[in-house]
């Protein structure tokens, strides 16, 4: 069994963890002199050994440091629109298991939210903090407030998902560059909207004649990009 | 707007519905006249106009035949593992979206469920073909009650998603035949269950270095098929 991963504030000699980690590692029966894993969530990876363990605090000892391999060779990022109720934490939680570096969340016309609390785009941070843990990355992705679409800019290429493109995805991706995949509300881009981005560049491209729900095409599009093997 | 999409038993000159599909046209505020889809949930699809809706019925005169451009060029199965609590429901639905025609669920070794009760199977039937009239389908996908793996037969192509493949997807597919797409449950499919499929000629293929959930790994290899643009 893969040893218990454990995100720290940073990768040190000696690393403290509060009473509340404390507890989840004597739920787990971990004891001292157990191995663990450290990972900062910037990419940085090391064995350690627990080294002492009491109900307020637990303390680790670095070990070696591991080559990160879970990420993607230029970081992917997901613009994605604001969505009703919770379809945004799944679409967050399979965005990070997909190798997302980033999720920048987007005001668009036909909105099905205008804005996010502070309380749910924390909670969307924890998230994407649990679902790096689960999916073994050491990258825990950022959620970014929302943007207004036309304030969006982007490195590298930019895809967008539009109904009845006729580019193909696999077409045009290269991982010389930095990817990002935007994808809509319920309610689809504008046209605008969608000629808005190509003019800067974007390509509009294609998931099929069918109509996708706004919480299936980001995951779809990633999947397009992880089953390049990255 | 669209006009409504009503399934039928068949395409014929006149068809008459429930009372339960009837209510559902009056809470829709359509009335005698209004133009309406019907399709048969096998691929055929006609318009046709609401002719007579009273409390206990609705009857529909056939129009003109539309000819299905939402499906694959070749039918595309899913083959998955069971998986626990509401989850099958989510891939099924996901899985109709990117233009399953068929879902074929799977006992594994490592297996999340062992058996699915009838009331649920029917849940997932009806979780097709709800998610078939929202992606404009007019293949409803069968849901195939579960098959121990050392079971299923597939035609043409059979791609497995196994963490650590080398191939890629999108390096073997074609569109000269069926294609079958397999996940196995949140344990993985045992090295065993993937080298009896690859013995049979399945194509094990990557999704990345990273861990993902049983219910990401369909909606990803589905996402890599329709970003071809079928």
């Amino acid at each position: 069994m893969a040893p218990h991963r454990v995100r720290v504030a940073a990768l040190a000699p000696e690393m403290a963890l509060g009473p509340r980690e404390a507890r989840h590692l004597h739920v787990l029966r971990l004891r001292e002199g157990d191995p663990l894993r450290v990972f900062d969530g910037r990419g940085a990876e090391a064995e350690a050994t627990l080294t002492l363990l009491d109900d307020l605090r637990a303390v680790l000892t670095l070990g070696e440091r591991l080559n990160g391999t879970a990420e993607t060779p230029q970081p992917v990022t997901l613009a994605v629109a604001l969505l009703k109720g919770d379809k945004l934490a799944d679409v967050v939680r399979a965005a990070t298991e997909l190798g997302a570096a980033r999720v920048q969340l987007l005001v668009t016309r036909h909105a099905d939210a205008r804005e996010i609390g502070t309380q749910k785009l924390l909670r969307l941070r924890r998230v994407a903090e649990e679902a790096s843990k689960q999916s073994r990355r050491t990258v825990t992705p950022e959620v970014l407030a929302p943007l207004p679409l036309a304030d969006l800019s982007w490195e590298g290429t930019l895809f967008v998902a539009q109904p009845g493109a006729a580019a193909r995805l696999t077409d045009h991706l290269t991982w010389n560059a930095p990817v990002t995949v935007l994808t809509g509300p319920e309610g689809g881009l504008s046209e605008a909207e969608v000629a808005g981005l190509t003019a800067k560049g974007a390509v509009a491209v294609t998931l099929g004649p069918r109509i996708l729900r706004a919480e299936t095409a980001p995951v779809a599009l990633l999947g397009a990009l992880v089953a390049t093997g990255v």
